[in-house]
């Protein structure tokens, strides 16, 4: 494999003037006068890389042995279980339903198992009942793995379904419930390694310095990849190649670099939100992982300093060609207060010829001959003219193909772009306390023990007036 | 059944001052001050309903007849078909893929036959080559029955997929490929009903007066719901409910109404993004549908005088509680730019105890003794709390429970909402001219005749340069 030939591409023309034009393009210029402030956003970045909370931009330089003991125990899995479920939520989540939309078969779970070559796979995010209660109609417990992922163990939702899973296994298989449960969790504190240790659970680790957000290259997600027979060194090998490509300050040879300064000229010019449009299927969930990247990490209250900065750009998931016909009305006439990242394929991974037909009727027959790759490609182009000419800010990253490897780079090239935006902006990019009121809301209206005062304030918030609910 | 037990309820607590602050907050005055605005909104909208493009408003009055055949006609499907495919995108999918995850077992198709009682069911509103692919690895055209949906018949994407779906069919059935595709589509122009007529399928149509967004109580929505056996007539009983309680323009007893006034004040006070975040799996695509609704119907470059005004609010789609920990961190902590609308239901139609365990781990062993919809609901009430005392603006619509009566009222008000809103805004609610420039691209990317003009005009803009992609 040339890996060069399997470089992903961040096109970012139509960000500039001479596309978008001079009242909305950025120009040359303001690229050049911000040069030496996004140079100091990635010597920062570079400076603390590895500490704190950033030991996800080490985890591309893998030890093989721990990804060999990974590849190992996922071969097993996929010889004796029937089915792989992920109790997990947030970070630990989405990771693992991108990849398996983008590296799997678009209807995995719907193959026979002699096609699959692996087990059904589910990831359970949510705690709505009729949820868990649909899982169990549609899977046996006793040829069933789950994988129970939470850093601290204090994961309320993730919890939930470990006691309930863990109880039902309990009471079909006694002893042997242990063989049907592996944890991944981090190996120094919290719950969950506790409770790994007594019940002897085969358990990978989360290192400490790597967030939820941030843990797709860790066992998080290797594992379930490795479960669904994704080749997981060549995704590890992508995202280490991206940062390879990006190791320089230079703004022209460091891809996600430019791309963070753009984020960030396009948001401090009022474009609050920034949609992810892949124009694949099997890129559909990547959008939603960035949606989480990008929210938590740059979603922030107080910058480092504890000012009060309200800082954030919202980001939503749309798909090409399908929200063309649900959202690009917006995009194209609505507000000037977004950015549009496009995601390509150059090949998709099948070509299906349109056949001919409708020969009477030259509004449908123009199309046969050509094939579905032409038209979605066509769509593409055609869409991202039509944001163009329109004067909307719009950047393409293209991808050569879509396999394991340009995964790899395409999600690490987001994570060192989110950390570079957080360096600009001055902010944590690692914490997340503003859910910590919603989560301590809820200890305390489940009764949970040392929150008194929670239940206290929520007792004396003001009460909802039933005039204002119609 | 009484009605009354089952109405949805609109909670706009906290969207008032009295809860999210002064800053932030609205307050009774101005609501008072606007209900002459309001009112005008809703006159104008009753002296136009009907006509136009505002049939929609009147599929509420059904013929019973008409449905009746439609049901007869799922019943048959639902005996003689293993699968039943839509084809079709954006308001032609929308609403399907909606009812189907609201109405159906959240793992439907993986259960097997006996237990799901209907086909397999499939919305194909992508052109994705893989994703064609998969769907042909996973049905057996045989035993499929194809729903072709397109108003027009020239929507290229679903007549792409009717072409390769019709020349399978034809080759391996000859004749009898007719009995495998039943289109939805305009009785009086456009090409499908041309099609139709010729190779004799069955068809249902959509009133002119409907336009995509607005078609799911047309046969669009209805076929496939009562495919899937849902029972229609209560659905469609719902949305005839929900416009009897919107018959007033009280604001006070109309909520479709005031929910448009508060839309109105929010956008026009900055906030350009309009959050919807079901806490049920079962609601998660009615997100979806709702950002079709919203984003086509209200973004708008000219109003109904043709003066530039850029109008639209950004829909964006979240799952609680799920995207607590994705997004909520940004919805706290972020910019001033949102209104969020909780949808909740009262009962969940599974009940999951969460069981003893973890006794030594507190952490844990709190959740004990409680149940699943404690928990989801205890979060939905906690993010609520959370987000009101950051001072964002917030609003939660309430089912007692989610089923056909339910969902047909909760489709209804937002129809309604966004005609309301229209009429606010004065814009055209029902066209979209924003997607013509992107479909005339595409056809002149594919050579189709008669546009050589848009092809030179492509050929005219500014190449794309080379330093600008890395």
């Amino acid at each position: 494999m040339d890996k060069n030939n399997l470089k992903i591409r961040f096109d970012y023309n139509n960000m500039m003037d001479k596309f978008v034009g001079s009242k909305e393009g950025i120009k040359d210029s303001d690229i050049l006068e911000m040069t030496p402030f996004a140079k100091n956003a990635y010597d920062t970045f570079e400076s603390i890389r590895g500490t704190g909370m950033t030991g996800w931009a080490n985890l591309v330089n893998y030890n093989k042995e721990e990804i060999d003991d990974i590849v190992n125990c996922a071969e097993d899995i996929r010889k004796n279980y029937e089915y792989f479920v992920v109790l997990g939520i947030g970070g630990s989540a989405l990771g693992p339903i991108a990849v398996f939309q983008a590296l799997c078969h678009l209807h995995y779970n719907d193959l026979p198992s002699e096609k699959r070559n692996g087990p059904k796979f589910y990831v359970e995010d949510n705690v709505d009942p009729e949820r868990m209660v649909a899982l169990l109609d549609v899977i046996d417990v006793e040829k069933t793995m789950f994988n129970v992922i939470t850093k601290s163990g204090s994961t309320s939702e993730t919890m939930t379904q470990y006691l309930i899973i863990n109880d039902i296994l309990t009471k079909k298989l006694g002893d042997k419930a242990k063989e049907h449960i592996i944890t991944t969790t981090s190996s120094s504190k919290g719950n969950l390694i506790k409770i790994s240790k007594k019940e002897g659970y085969k358990t990978y680790f989360i290192p400490d310095a790597v967030g939820g957000r941030f843990s797709e290259l860790s066992p998080v997600g290797l594992l379930p990849a490795a479960v669904l027979g994704v080749d997981i060194y060549e995704f590890l090998d992508g995202a280490k190649f991206m940062n390879e490509i990006c190791s320089s300050s230079d703004l022209d040879k460091n891809p996600a670099l430019m791309s963070a300064l753009l984020s960030y000229i396009s948001l401090r010019r009022g474009k609050n939100i920034s949609v992810m449009m892949p124009y694949a299927d099997g890129l559909k969930y990547i959008a939603d992982w960035y949606c989480q990247l990008w929210a938590e990490s740059i979603g922030k209250e107080v910058d480092k300093k504890g000012n009060l900065v309200f800082e954030g750009q919202t980001p939503v998931k749309a798909l090409g060609v399908t929200d063309q016909h649900s959202q690009v009305q917006l995009y194209t006439e609505g507000p000037f207060d977004k950015v549009t990242t496009f995601l390509a394929v150059d090949e998709y991974r099948k070509i299906v010829k349109i056949p001919d037909g409708c020969e009477d009727i030259p509004d449908v027959n123009f199309l046969c001959g050509h094939t579905m790759n032409e038209l979605i490609q066509a769509e593409r182009v055609a869409t991202e003219y039509a944001l163009t000419v329109k004067n909307r800010l719009n950047r393409t990253i293209y991808l050569p193909i879509l396999n394991a490897f340009t995964l790899g780079q395409l999600l690490f090239f987001f994570e060192l772009e989110t950390a570079y935006m957080g360096e600009m902006l001055g902010i944590d990019t690692y914490n997340q306390p503003g859910v910590e009121n919603g989560k301590n809301a809820t200890y305390a209206l489940l009764g949970r023990n040392g929150y008194d005062a929670k239940r206290e304030e929520l007792n004396n918030a003001p009460k909802k007036d039933d005039k204002y609910i119609i």
